[in-house]
């Protein structure tokens, strides 16, 4: 007998497939003893790519005597049976909920298809891209002159994760994000350097595990003084002293996807979000 | 009586609350005809935080006659309990389906806190930080001589869209994902140029609409060339002339987020993804 269960998930949608992923992934994450094979559909939006789908699920049925699980996100009626009648186990993500919603709201659902990840405004998708032209603008310590713009400037040593969550942040919150990076002559003193003690309430700092970083830094840089256990140890105990004698808020990213660090950032912070 | 019908949604999560945001945004673009105001509560993982929103439920209750809709992740039994005895009603995102997993996989769920926005795999991880930077070294037709390295290279005309995509594709998938601006002169002889021609397998064209355009261009750069609507139409017919000439698969971005932009181009490439 195997030690680990694998099984077949199959992710599909009529759109893009971003919530049925992010919920599937969710729901799957509950079961870690078990290895998902997991296969994503997208753009399922006309007959012919829905029979595929199920062709493709009866297959597995007959291959492994055990069909996919589907997690299904699906708003066009005649679609979505063809689906759930496929003989397989259909977790129907959406029209689960959309009946009791209508329900409770005493209103008839659109059943068009959906818009959530769609321009729902301009303005704010507008807002959005701008947000990241800022990002990437003053990332790297670079055009400090613009601060007085920024919702939010990230603090940390190099490598500690600063640009990806400025650039995540700005994308999905539409915040204005700069970020810069403590040099060896701040770390030293111990001080904020003057470009940054005017915008003081702006400021979160980001930390991680020195070993990680060491990990990181060494992916580039292998050899470098900047990528000994030394350096990373050192530069790691400096920052987190400027962030405690600064009394700035701060994070260890350590184990954090770019997504959670961006939103414990606006749960600790909550800035007033432009969207 | 007002036309516009309104009601409170509640987002409640124990972690980033990004699923639970997802699922709930498309819930509710299913009901275009109710105006939504939305509160998001992230990180409710201990009961004071948990009776604070359990509080909030009851003052819009009291305040309104009618509580609000709440879209719930929580893994925690107690927590969650709280948060669906507060006399609301509570679309319970997770928790429904995770029972007849349960049942179907024949396994208790670990009923952890959902790692699903955590990081899962360091090298996962890694790759998707790497594939960010390669994205922003290689923007807008810098450092072409990485192309090599690149698995898609979008090419358009300014301002039609390209770095948002990139960055946003390298953040999600972790692909090398780079761009090109088309120039005056590559546009005028209708040619690729010859950074371009060795990588022809790697292209994807995005376009968008003229007046689309010309409203981008016109909030950076208003009464220049650049940004009058003759400029706008003619780069735009240059472009879609060489993307049809060159057999390049292209997307109109003009009513699309960066996320349908991303799942889009993925799903008509089919890119090996490197997570």
């Amino acid at each position: 007998m195997p030690n680990t269960i694998k099984r077949t998930a199959f992710i599909v949608s009529d759109r893009t497939g971003l919530t049925a992923e992010a919920m599937a992934h969710s729901l799957l994450s509950q079961f870690p003893t078990i290895d998902f094979q997991i296969e994503t559909f997208t753009f399922i939006d006309n007959n012919d790519k829905a029979r595929e789908v199920v062709r493709r699920c009866q297959s597995i049925l007959q291959e492994h005597g055990l069909g996919p699980m589907v997690f299904l996100t699906m708003v066009n009626d005649e679609l979505r049976s063809q689906i759930t009648s496929a003989g397989v186990e259909v977790f129907d993500l959406f029209e689960t909920f959309i009946g009791p919603m209508e329900t409770r709201l005493g209103v008839k659902s659109s059943h068009t298809i959906g818009k959530s990840h769609g321009v729902q405004d301009e303005n704010a998708y507008t807002s959005r891209i701008a947000a990241m032209h800022f990002a990437m603008q003053t990332d790297d310590g670079m055009d400090s002159d613009y601060y007085r713009k920024a919702d939010l400037i990230i603090v940390g040593v190099s490598r500690c994760g600063k640009t990806p969550a400025s650039l995540y942040m700005s994308l999905h919150y539409g915040l204005y994000v700069s970020n810069y990076p403590l040099t060896d002559h701040e770390l030293e003193f111990k001080r904020l350097p003057k470009e940054l003690t005017a915008y003081r309430e702006k400021l979160f700092g980001l930390t991680i595990d020195p070993h990680r970083l060491l990990q990181i830094r060494q992916q580039r840089y292998k050899g470098s003084t900047y990528s000994d256990a030394t350096t990373c140890m050192r530069e790691i105990a400096q920052a987190e002293s400027i962030f405690r004698t600064e009394k700035l808020p701060y994070l260890n990213t350590t184990s954090m996807s770019v997504e959670e660090i961006g939103a414990m950032i606006v749960n600790k912070t909550k800035p007033v979000k432009r969207l």
